[in-house]
């Protein structure tokens, strides 16, 4: 047992870190007022700083650092990412926690952010060779962007065998109808291209296996039919010049050739595409929360109530002290889940990676929630990060699966070693 | 011991819950669209809809519900106010409930809206007959709106003997300097005036008693040197078209006759604001509280995942009953606090009045949090309230001061049970 | 809406509270090492304190307090009960805090301790006359006590239709088979009869309704074939000379005249037995968890560390304002429960009387928990009351029904609200 | 980074495993009934049964395993622990989960226990080879059994520099007077020596560093003068044959050859002896976690209530769930700080070991109460585990220093990463 991280990993963080807090932070501001005064989503625009952020990234290796050992050292080499090599999960953890401390920015900046790297994951390991040219590669170039189409407003998407738009090959084309929300990505002007998720039997079919229903196809952004009908608001923000969309698609047709991996195949891919992307969410939020937390502290020793500094008042201490005891749990929790995909595979690390996406949204929405107390009124204005950061936290509750699904797994998990028991 | 609302109550109650049902909860949405299309501050409209809905309630006598039986009866007369004479505050509860359950909207109808009837209150009880002629009858008419500028960006607020802002008497002026935040209702166009705190000794002063330093004068909004230097956002919403301002004082010079009660005697006032406007904010919580777990119910009942009903999915069922619990708890709490004002007067409610406060915003921010996880996304969106509600909560937890300083009041009272116990 | 006690119930309480500190305080240490000092339960013996003490309140007409207005008049007449008139339970629950603040003495004193005082309840409601001569004048007496057979170790007893020993009709006689445990009182030697809950219908039979299968009957704890098997512990400890026994029937012959009510209607008795049982349950605790918060307040005042008194380190004297917010929440949540029996009647309380049932232990065993750790390791001794007043509001989180299916109560009740919602 | 556990604790704690599910779990309980059936402190004996399973396990080479890397291989090699070499923290750690499962019996078994294992550590590190030789190697042997002498009942001792109790330096001897409690294992007939911790210097000096005015010294539990006073229960218990005794020190005279490291020197020692007691403790509980979590999952799915397993009834899934979460939290906390004792050293663990003590006794007694919830009333009885283990549970979030203590720790260390911060 040995928790030091690998020589390659302690490098990169350090070069990542020093990246994020020389370049990024700097920034992040003025980055976050730019864009967000741009009140139409049909017109958004990204920021130039972005671009030459990322240009830089480009230049020192920082770049698609996501892409993992197993499938992705060809691109890894191509790109010099992280010197040439792909990474495995442990080594890529601490960097996103890195990359989490700005979360708004700073995945974007490094071409690491969701839901890209999910999408270029599943390309990676499942795309055709033409699939990954035409799409692997400028997202790996950072030329374009895409979203994942899954989640619809009309059922409960918790039991993604719900899913009830449609994907139906016909002859050489597939048939795609529906309506799906929650699509991040889409508001971006660079967007081209979804992965989208539908039913690929009849409504009435209920004979085929319920994990074998569903298909994955790539959607073209411009194809005739795919409608834009609104960017959501999540507790009232709308997240420029990303945005999550609602997306209607009415009689939209594409090549058969989109189809990724086969057709019903749609949760065997969704199964792969989600340790990793778990994650690395997870290990944003813990950037997200140790900044949290170190304002809380540079707060409540800068600021004087009733005669004490106000980290000195009440159970403040003892507070500060449950959000490093949370924090470190979780990120153990995460480090471990990370190291079981590499060692042990996705299909046997299900409990491990439920288990994170339970525990860490929690824990960062209530570290930060203390935070936002102790900064007063302004720790829920725009005079911090912690209003954003509580949001994606929250929000983080629900995307990938609600807590509530990820219990059951963890719970039934732990039933199954009792099998036989009564 | 008798837990029914009075006869006048009950009937009030019925009245007002009828007329938020039929007339204001079907226009709500439409209300909130148009006002929240409104991106420039600097341009804020109200929306026609409201007028018309004042004018109705004004008609039917539920207008001005807040006055107390204790000052306001001659206006409530006048005003033909729930049959001419003013309410307890036990019996104003159930009404601030009703209203709550549309709390963007409907106590703006009543004109029963904070800050309002806090600075109303003031007037009534501490105003001179030109205050009152001036400032008191537009607000009770509805005509104008006001603020209350106390919070401060620069020091902390929580520790209100902090607040650094002056307010220092000249001559036959006073002259007032320093810089505001979180004063709710100056970005609406109607708004006109401010009830400032300042300090009204000189900064070096350590002789005065810590309570005795401060002052509270009327700031008419348009005084030269009076700047709204920006609408803040909380929790990136900026609550259109009311808004909470920072506002800074430059060199502004007001009447003497401008000066509420009398030199020093600021934190005599706030003592006395404060009671009455907590339980109106808590019954209001609580009204938001009923409406998310209504909500948090349909939607369980209507929505199917994994083959069952979601509300009867893993511990859904118990969420329901620890909600019922906490409001049906909380509500008592709030109930026996304003029958302690009503009876025993704000002297002696102090903790009563520091424990609802504290109770109350975090059961509702928890209440209406598990009613956004019960809905999945929808719940962030604007298509459900409960965004919206769930940062009027968790905004209650900081304004009119924090948690832990009620808590603190709690404790205090607590231990001084047992003077002389060592 | 009223929150004051009526003239009766200070008057009571204030007598009740005089009896408890001046006499039975003073003992209750005493009391607790006699009793606690005898190993065998074959041999418990009672303490003659007990017997000086109980004629002291039957002088005072402070015996038999929880008799009903409703039934127990004529009972409250013969015995001077608190001046010749039941009370209400509103009037009777103020008096129950104060019985509760010693707990395991003061409620014998006043022979208002459970489960007789539910068993009188039951032969008071549902009693033949024989059956009240018989057995409810001695207890009324104080002369015997009694037990409630019900729990099972087979079963899951929190779902009572599972009860599976048997009560069946054989002529003249009911014929008693099966093993029940948790008998609270067993173990005193004056205990003299069981209240049995028993399956009266054969063990196959599907057609009865579900609550109609069980019959109520008086079993004498001499009668042949009853056998007590041992006296269990809870927590490590046997509540001498108290105990709850674990007891078996075998063959057990009784007149059919023990039938409570008549053949089946068990589950009848039962919804009229435990509303009140569970107020006096409740505000007893609320007498421990006032107890325990004044232990805490004087241990944190008295002592130093880190110096500092222990009350101002940390968050101390946040968790005694929170303590203090969540007794007073429950007291007025058990209040108003006690006040909707009175008013609305048990079958319209079935809500009111679930919740209490939930929040008040879990309130008490976190108060308690709270002030054994501000004692160190001192709560957890003898040395203070702290530790048998934890075990006791933990075993009431399953007595009377777990947690669980309270909760559950109050979820089908919100949820039948919205019948036809869907 | 790896999660592996080395070869030699993979094979350690298989052995260990075996053996305690093969030889002591079948006997655990016979052995719980025979040392508690003893009534008189002053008459208490051990069983045979253990002295049998005392040498099994020595033969096995599982003895002594504690003995640590750093101070322990000269003994390891002489008891054939673990193959003849001291044992890492993180591989130990392991080992004593395994122990932990029948934690009331099987450290003991392998001469594991508190509070011996610590008084040896201090005797390996501090020792002269004299106290070695007449102390160490009879507790290395199983011959004797030893105490901790520290806290007292007459000050918060929390602040460990609060202690009263004096060890005089005088001449030749050491003069030991005071009064202490909760001193482990002194009721037991092995019992034979005390570390002590007293003041040495006079009551009146201010001068000495806090931290240099205590001594730690051995005291002969016969020698004149020591008397003990009582022996306390926990919870109404009295942890039978081992007890946690009141001993009182009246002008004790030892030789000054008794003092241990030298005089003033007892924080130093504390320091040492503290990290690695901490570690094993927590990984007992973790042990008595599983175990709960198992019993919980397994009751569950053997009952039956209203129509369903009781495991599939409202939140129970989820509450398996989040004990599995919080287990294996709780689990990678304490395996790293084992690893950063093992390669930073107890100086620069300091927070790491405060976290573990205040995460894992409360997340144990959470676990263990839910699981004795989901057993209905047995789950408080003498028929499972679950109340003995929930009292050990609830002891150590007071023993080695209170939560608060801890937490006080761990924020100061925080606060220490922003030093001029302001």
């Amino acid at each position: 047992m040995d928790f030091s991280p690998s020589d390659r990993a302690a490098e990169l963080t350090e070069r990542v870190r020093a990246f994020v807090t020389d370049r990024i932070e700097p920034v992040a501001a003025a980055y976050h007022r730019e864009v967000s005064a741009q009140a139409d989503p049909a017109r958004w625009q990204e920021s130039p700083l972005l671009e030459e952020l990322r240009g830089q990234a480009r230049e020192q290796g920082l770049w698609n650092l996501f892409l993992p050992a197993e499938h992705g050292d060809a691109w890894a080499e191509e790109y010099g990412t992280a010197g040439g090599r792909g990474l495995t999960n442990a080594d890529y953890a601490p960097l996103a926690e890195q990359m989490g401390r700005v979360s708004h920015l700073a995945p974007y900046v490094f071409n690491c952010h969701a839901p890209d790297t999910g999408n270029m994951e599943v390309l990676l390991r499942y795309g055709s060779p033409e699939q990954q040219e035409q799409w692997l590669r400028p997202l790996l170039d950072g030329r374009i962007r895409s979203g994942f189409a899954m989640t619809e407003p009309g059922v409960a998407s918790s039991d993604a065998t719900n899913m009830d738009a449609s994907a139906i090959l016909d002859g050489d084309e597939v048939v795609v109808n529906g309506r799906k929300w929650w699509t991040s990505g889409v508001g971006h002007p660079d967007c081209r291209v979804l992965v989208f998720m539908g039913r690929s039997v009849p409504e009435d079919d209920t004979d085929t296996d319920r994990h074998r229903r569903h298909t994955m196809v790539l959607v073209p952004l411009d194809a005739p039919g795919v409608k834009v009908e609104r960017l959501l608001t999540t507790m009232g923000v709308q997240d420029e010049p990303v945005g999550h969309a609602e997306v209607s698609f009415d009689q939209v047709r594409v090549p058969r050739e989109n189809v990724l991996l086969g057709e019903g195949r749609a949760f065997e891919i969704a199964q792969g595409r989600l340790g990793p992307g778990r994650v690395h969410h997870c290990m944003r939020l813990i950037g997200q929360a140790e900044v949290a937390l170190e304002l809380a502290v540079r707060r409540g020793l800068a600021r004087q109530a009733f005669g004490k500094r106000i980290i000195d008042l009440g159970g403040n201490r003892e507070r500060v002290a449950e959000a490093r005891m949370a924090i470190d749990q979780a990120r153990l929790l995460v480090q471990h889940a990370a190291w079981k995909l590499d060692t042990a595979g996705p299909a046997h690390s299900l409990g491990e990676v439920s288990q994170i996406k339970v525990v860490v949204p929690r824990m960062a929405q209530d570290v930060i929630d203390m935070a936002m107390q102790l900064h007063g009124g302004g720790g829920l204005s725009e005079d911090f990060p912690l209003a954003g950061m509580w949001t994606t936290a929250r929000a983080l509750r629900l995307a990938d699966g609600p807590d509530e699904v990820h219990r059951g797994v963890v719970a039934r998990l732990e039933l199954a070693k009792h099998r036989g028991a009564r």
